[in-house]
């Protein structure tokens, strides 16, 4: 008799945009002519670089011929895209990585997912609340995350609380831990650690033979100096961590998919027998035997990413919404609300007035102002009592909205 | 202390196909001269249909302008080619399926490896000896597979012993086992089960509530009316297979990436205390935590497939290689071997002549025929004695080759 993974029903149904859609549809049927603006989901809006569009277009046009007609491509990514990730991405900013360390896929959502297919069960996993839900659905599949409790917290996670108490910076876990979900700038509360802050973690990671899983999708937004953009900025870091990188938020990937994992050579764990195990190693052959590689006129687009065209579009692009950003903070501060990220991030992370819960927020933001944002707590219990505000939207919507708000 | 998944350290090197470029490499080191025709893996060499080149050209124009980019899509595929796929490939064929059983994805090889996370560990799995290499090596990462032994054989592994003395018709399990791999038109043998052979497999998993993963990858390739295309042409499969299929064989998609697994609503499996679970929700919540679709773009191109231009150049393609089969299968069976697949399938799976191993064989070929095959030994100690050849190559390729076999 077949058996199912009895841990898929242990997690609790995600009706986060579920159930933020069916508001939204309830409303407009009883407000049929309300101008609604959506800031809730984390989906850009701005069309694909051109760069990246020509060189899709020019790859594709490729495949009409046998000549250049690609088949099977390596597992792990064509050469031209893992050198231009490892010249621009890190060697040209003093991180000195190698090719074979970078890992292309088709997005960090599968890698920071399947990466937990190299790890055993029995290990501690650490990680924010609130947080990127994906971390938590997926070692609560692979067992690794016990029973989960009526607060919806689970018995074998050990939370990092991020509140506007520690400002938004969590405390080292108390007790031992072995696996250790990071990112920075945060989803969703769009704040940063600088770098003594983050050496603190690899420090103790180093100690406690522990491995930090980073999740670096937002890096592009960063604009102060003292946050780093890889944790490979920070000594000893490649012992010890895993990165996640990704073309969505940055050059508008999101559906066209396309990221990629650093797993460095330095990176070993001692296995039972003693002996030093290479993730990377692991990571390959994970890939090779469970995955074909992404698209090669994919690959060819992000590739465009890095030509100088691309460069200059995707900077634009990131101002964009960096610049939604500012406005969406600084009207919520005209408002008299805490605001926090925003900077370094296309979110901002607010605190709801007057101690409403953050679906109350919700509600009101939405009947009274026609906007749509989403609920803190839908990213954990330590989001209740905020909403998240995504830059991602066109500037005029941003404005119109910002507009209300203020009344 | 973190630690490893040292189900990866159990897991033999796959040298299969490295060895074989070794070889070739040392080949041609030692004769620079020398035309090899490389009849070995398994990757289409003909260009993509024009219709799918044209539409993935449009879809991905449209990502140039805000008013039809496409950011987040549907992780389990836009409904556009759901629909396209379940009335093209199932209700004409008089298979009653709806879209939402449908699952696009980046490929075949990422979902019948993945499908093993709705799975529990300890169920015990039968395939088919010789085999696809992935499927074993997925169980065996989730340690589903036990030990390996010296003869390379895993201990929980039921093994369905596939030759030419049982006519590649594997005996039904004579103890119970919970999942079957099937893989019709097979890789590597290319040989076939008629409808009632297939039918005692369906009978066989609902009476011992089994299930079946029916890899039909290579359906397009049949050309005999009593072959079933689709594992749901028999009574009462619904409930107890799903099936797994691919554009990359049938329309040269294998740089391209996509394919699609079938989990009809009517598969449930009962749970431990009871409940009968729907595995198709499974795989859904499986998807959508772990994966975030297949690019838009490429959706676009495979729906071309199924328009009137698509359908003839894919008949084309597939006329193609299945003429290129029947030349191989003709001219081995010229040199008195024994060939079998070739009619149904674009493989052809050679007995070696005089009872040589398949390395000696793949040797001989090299070297004095400068032909590449694969040596059966590589999916499976059952593979021993015979070789592979792909009708994957170029027409003028195959007749050289040929040629020079029959000298």
């Amino acid at each position: 008799m077949t058996k199912i993974n009895e841990n898929f029903l242990k997690i609790p149904a995600s009706y986060l945009f579920s159930d933020i859609s069916r508001k939204i549809t309830e409303y407009k049927e009883q407000n049929p002519n309300a101008d609604i603006i959506k800031m809730g989901i984390g989906d850009v809006t701005m069309p694909l670089p051109t760069a990246s569009v020509n060189a899709i277009i020019e790859a594709t046009k490729e495949q009409l011929d046998s000549a250049t007609f690609r088949g099977y491509g390596p597992e792990q990514g064509y050469d031209f895209l893992r050198n231009a990730i490892v010249k621009n991405d890190f060697n040209d900013k003093n991180i000195d990585l190698e090719a074979d360390e970078i890992f292309v896929s088709d997005g960090a959502k599968s890698d920071s997912g399947n990466i937990g297919d190299i790890f055993d069960k029995e290990n501690v996993v650490a990680l924010s609340n609130p947080s990127y839900p994906v971390y938590i659905d997926t070692n609560a599949m692979a067992g690794r995350a016990g029973e989960v409790g009526e607060n919806g917290l689970w018995s074998n996670i050990v939370y990092l609380n991020s509140n506007a108490e520690n400002s938004f910076v969590p405390e080292l876990p108390k007790t031992k831990v072995d696996i250790i979900y990071l990112c920075y700038p945060n989803n969703p509360t769009g704040t940063t650690l600088t770098k003594d802050q983050l050496k603190k973690w690899v420090d103790y990671a180093r100690e406690n033979n522990s491995i930090i899983l980073f999740d670096a999708a937002y890096e592009a937004f960063i604009t102060e100096d003292d946050v780093p953009h890889s944790i490979y900025e920070i000594e000893g870091a490649k012992q010890v961590a895993i990165e996640f990188r990704s073309f969505s938020k940055t050059a508008g990937f999101t559906g066209t998919r396309c990221g990629y994992t650093v797993v460095p050579k330095a990176l070993t764990v001692k296995a039972s027998d003693g002996s030093e195990v290479s993730l990377n190693k692991l990571w390959l052959r994970r890939q090779t035997t469970k995955f074909n590689g992404t698209p090669y006129i994919v690959q060819r687009g992000a590739e465009a990413v890095y030509s100088a065209e691309g460069k200059k579009e995707v900077k634009a692009l990131i101002n964009y919404y960096l610049e939604n950003a500012k406005i969406i903070k600084s009207a919520i501060e005209e408002m008299g609300l805490s605001a926090y990220g925003g900077i370094n991030s296309p979110y901002v992370w607010v605190k709801t007035p007057d101690k409403m819960g953050s679906w109350e927020f919700f509600d009101y933001l939405l009947t009274e102002k026609n906007i749509v944002c989403t609920p803190g707590v839908g990213f954990g219990l330590q989001g209740e009592g905020y909403v998240r505000f995504s830059s991602f939207a066109k500037k005029e919507a941003v404005v119109t909205a910002m507009g209300r708000l203020k009344k």
